[in-house]
């Protein structure tokens, strides 16, 4: 059963914006790592329990398909899913929509893997750090949730 | 034959670092701007041409995979290529490697697709801004260079 | 009387941290904006009244300085007063402090001015605005207030 | 006797521009990051120094006068100076004009102390880092040189 979180939300930074008068598209990827972060939070799966048992996430890849432009002070709100997940890989989709205009914006996916924060060597949190990979597997959503429930490789 | 432009280099800046102690992921995405902006105007190919005929460049997508690591002060390299053009829409693709450590650092793509300033509506380059049309099309390279050969679309 | 608003309150993302494992200091002049921006709008001072009115801010100084130092995720808030304003030019001052340890992190300053936004010229608000002039003529604080109170120039 | 180094020069990149067409202010805190690392650098006096030496430098404050704006795509410079030095903490000066233009487009300032990494305490560079401290007196340059050459305080 997916976990639903309450979607990442504000309003569009001034600096934000370029001279083409829209949002630049580098900050999604950034508006993304806000939501995520905000995902973790709330569904209990703080980023600083990571940091506590010496493990760090590491950003594999990221991708965005931009739909419709967005501008300064617009409210916007990402809505984030755990999509695939196996205690040594993580990733998750996003979907961005400007709530003043009632469209989606963008599209996107990132995917993490998580590290040994001194040796910087990929870890199993299965071992590393069991309460959280308990609790991301209870939160695995969408596309990927089957796959993980036919036995996931950890 | 495939157009050779000079990869962009510089060294990266300390406020592209995050707490990680490496550049930030999201720069990445901008790097890839300024590489293609760059390769623009080695290549004869300038920005300010499509903005005095009213044209503008929409990115549609964008994506990136970290391959290693990238430090405060490293030298990097990005080599550009243009690998698909039809006149309306252009994708490139990038490698952006660490000159000081001599390893690849990511490789991304990125999607854009030409609209008039006004409407905000596509336009066909062929017809608008023939000079750059031509001279585009003799810039592809790589995998898109067959497809383009067999026949684009416009 | 001086108008009292909200703090502007936030959370700091991992994107704005540097190498050294902390806030980079250009983010501070970011974070001024937002809470001006928010303060406009709390004390029904809205930038798109500016806008509608074919008026441009321009910012034309700011300082900052930097007393602790504020982490990743830590939430901060910046409490926002405008100290001077004669309907020509508008003096913000500012304080950031971090909500997770109870200091200072940093105080800076804004200094703006109003303009058309066609011709890029200096513009009087009692005349262009009469509205937002008055309105933000009754937000003035600190020790600006005495120097307007005994004679706005305009 | 003042030393003089070659401007930092670069172009402005699309991602630095706002929704009013021009860079955002923000950004010139960053260019005067980046042409004082230039300015160690090519003055003899690099960065990599004081980290070898487990030194970090901290920002105390910055300040920026904005005078004129700046487009995508201009070319521009910044000039540095060391203005004020006596081993704890260090005053740099800049001027930031636009090459394709011909005139100043601001002018900034920024303070610096410098505190051992581990205990983020000041330290004091003729003891820690002498051959620094006497290259960064060697620089010294500007209104701040008498007051340096009166007696520095260590």
């Amino acid at each position: 059963m997916p976990f639903n979180v309450e979607p990442y939300k504000r309003r569009v930074h001034f600096y934000e914006t370029d001279a083409v008068g829209v949002v630049h598209h580098s900050n999604y990827v950034r508006w993304m790592e806000e939501a995520r972060i905000d995902f973790m939070r709330r569904a209990g799966l703080p980023y600083s329990d990571l940091e506590r048992a010496g493990i760090l996430t590491v950003v594999t890849d990221a991708a965005c398909r931009f739909v419709s432009s967005v501008r300064f002070d617009e409210e916007f709100e990402v809505t984030t899913r755990l999509v695939d997940f196996n205690g040594v890989k993580a990733v998750y989709e996003y979907v961005i929509r400007s709530v003043t205009c009632g469209v989606t914006a963008a599209e996107g996916t990132s995917g993490h893997c998580f590290v040994d924060a001194a040796t910087r060597r990929p870890v199993r949190l299965k071992k590393r750090c069991p309460a959280f990979y308990e609790k991301a597997l209870s939160l695995l959503d969408g596309p990927a949730a089957g796959r993980a429930g036919s036995g996931s490789p950890i």
